[in-house]
């Protein structure tokens, strides 16, 4: 067994565990801070450690383009390349060969696009994006999905699900360095018999875990709400549950209520860098006149170094002056939110008062973020 | 007496000592990393003062215009502001206004010139400019001055200097804040006599320190050289001597031999930032095909956090893909070059042996930085 999952409590269909693979072991539900690049923007891997962060997502997609897998191989591998001392799961780049507007030819060998960097033409079968994941060394890979868009009609869904099953099917017969595991995609878009017939049929693969995709990809908080609560505990209980690219808060806390285990987000790097700083009472947007001689730090019930040193006014000085230390100051924060956030869930599952908990923080929400002036 | 510079020895022209100011004290030879608008880029105040930083430089200029001065001086000025420990000297925006291209007007009142932010219209005197660093709350101000382009024409820099003479009278005569002192600029181009005669113009008033500007604007090294080699040392011996604007290795070398305490550059910072590496055998460019798959970090006789942690083969990864951490791993390493740069020359300076420090530092940079791969 490459991964061992120990359910520590459960409370409803939530669940806090441990997951211990060959070259680490993390608890869950755990929040996954992205790192496209090699790199979760602004920080340094001694930065992530010290926030809790146990493993960051990167991307095969990113890499293989730049620098390249067999680079990242002859560095000794993605951990060491970059020097985080953490685990490491990467995405396949199926979402990323979808979205990014670059396809040119989908079939069910492959798909050939072209590169968002310089245009030149490349193809990725399953089994050449694991073969990618295997040069890199992540502990989790992804296998290679077909994503469809949102909103797209039932036949295409269906197409692109059976799809996946096929190249899920290639990706398992692929071979892995010996500390990886391999986790399959769900798809099946926002219907929910779909979804459950597709977590069926891989389910019968050997995956040491199964992630929900295609979901928060345009569709409103309620229906995946909706399609959560009735697919997350339907999932294996014995395998981690990975709900992909989710992050925002209330989605967070409702979808570990669902029984989710493990989750990825670029939303609180990137609205950091974007001005908005995550609050137990809400969001604040760091432009806003009102903060611009604000003496208070961002949340002042927030235990994070941005909010012990730092006052809005200034933080807003470096959003305007688009400074660098803003992004530094402004990511630390809201991952340290967010890392929070699902640490405190994990808590409240364990105490068994999970319930109270979501009460609590919806109570939070309806509150004003205090207003003062320097 | 506002400042107290103890010289702790000499040699040849070069001194070490220590400035004390109300709010704190430093040694010289020292370099300022530059902070123009309230910060460092991409450094937090702690890196700063883990990397032996003492006093750091802002732009009265820009803070001028943003945040401005009174949003400053109602969160506390500027050390509390931004969060900065130790001391700050302002610069007067003189140069900036010079050569920012804004410049509309300008008469021995003082300068009219658009905001390069908005395009607004401003107007700085000497008697604002020094009441806009007061209310930042600096420890070291500096007096308005006019900084002629290189190479303008002798009666140019012969104007351009008797209005700095008669701009540093009604700068003396200003009210400032108890913890503040100020500095004098002295101009005259590349003309050792004009330079002599402003320095001997400028000693007669009350200013705890005296500086050079307009040098380091496009001339050649050789030439400025020259200038300082027959200059630095004929300032008043009993104050700090500051040379403005200059940061590269070879010049603060020769500067503090010719009698130079202090100094200010963008260059470790904004070289860094643009991919150039510093390194006792001479800059690496980070780009370069070279350092693809290179393993070493960029100085490996370097013992500062990026050396210790990353690879040139990482940090070309992240220039390539324009990544904050970049920026912020590159001008970590450019900074602590120049700074352990000047700490250096002030030991040689105590021990006796600053002519072998320049030699030994010369030979170093003919020898061609190690180049390995993965």
């Amino acid at each position: 067994m490459r991964l061992t999952f120990d359910i520590q409590a459960t409370d409803g269909h939530a669940r806090a565990g441990r997951v211990t693979l060959p070259r680490g072991s993390f608890e869950t539900p755990i929040f996954m801070p992205v790192g496209t690049l090699a790199t979760v923007k602004a920080m340094t891997p001694q930065e992530l450690e010290a926030l809790g962060a146990q493993v960051i997502l990167s991307n095969a997609y990113h890499l293989y383009l730049r620098p390249g897998a067999e680079v990242v191989e002859r560095c000794g591998g993605l951990q060491r390349f970059m020097g985080w001392p953490g685990l490491i799961l990467t995405d396949s780049g199926g979402y990323q060969v979808f979205s990014l507007r670059s396809l040119m030819k989908i079939d069910d060998e492959g798909v050939s696009f072209r590169s968002h960097l310089d245009g030149s033409l490349h193809t990725l079968t399953p089994e050449r994006v694991m073969e990618v994941q295997a040069r890199l060394g992540s502990d989790i890979a992804m296998v290679f999905d077909q994503c469809p868009p949102s909103g797209a009609p039932p036949e295409e869904i269906a197409a692109a699900t059976a799809r996946t099953t096929r190249w899920a099917e290639r990706c398992a017969a692929q071979p892995r360095p010996g500390h990886q595991v391999r986790f399959g995609i769900v798809q099946g878009g926002l219907d929910v018999d779909r979804r459950l017939a597709h977590i069926e049929a891989l389910s019968g693969l050997p995956f040491e875990g199964l992630a929900l995709g295609g979901l928060s990809v345009g569709e409103s908080p309620e229906e995946m709400h909706r399609v959560l609560a009735r697919v997350a505990h339907r999932m294996p209980a014995d395998r981690p549950r990975y709900l992909m690219g989710v992050g925002r808060a209330e989605d967070l806390v409702a979808a570990i209520g669902a029984g989710i285990d493990m989750f990825d987000c670029v939303m609180p790097t990137r609205n950091a860098r974007n001005g908005q700083l995550f609050t137990r009472q809400g969001r604040i947007v760091i432009s806003h006149a009102r903060y611009r001689e604000d003496p208070a730090p961002p949340d002042p019930g927030c235990g994070c170094s941005t909010c012990q040193r730092y006052s809005r006014a200034y933080l807003q000085h470096l959003y305007r002056s688009r400074e660098i230390l803003y992004s530094r100051l402004a990511t630390l924060h809201n991952l340290h939110y967010t890392l929070d956030l699902v640490r405190r869930a994990r808590e409240a599952v364990i105490a068994g008062n999970y319930e109270e908990f979501v009460a609590e923080f919806l109570a939070g929400r309806d509150q004003r973020p205090p207003q003062s002036s320097c």
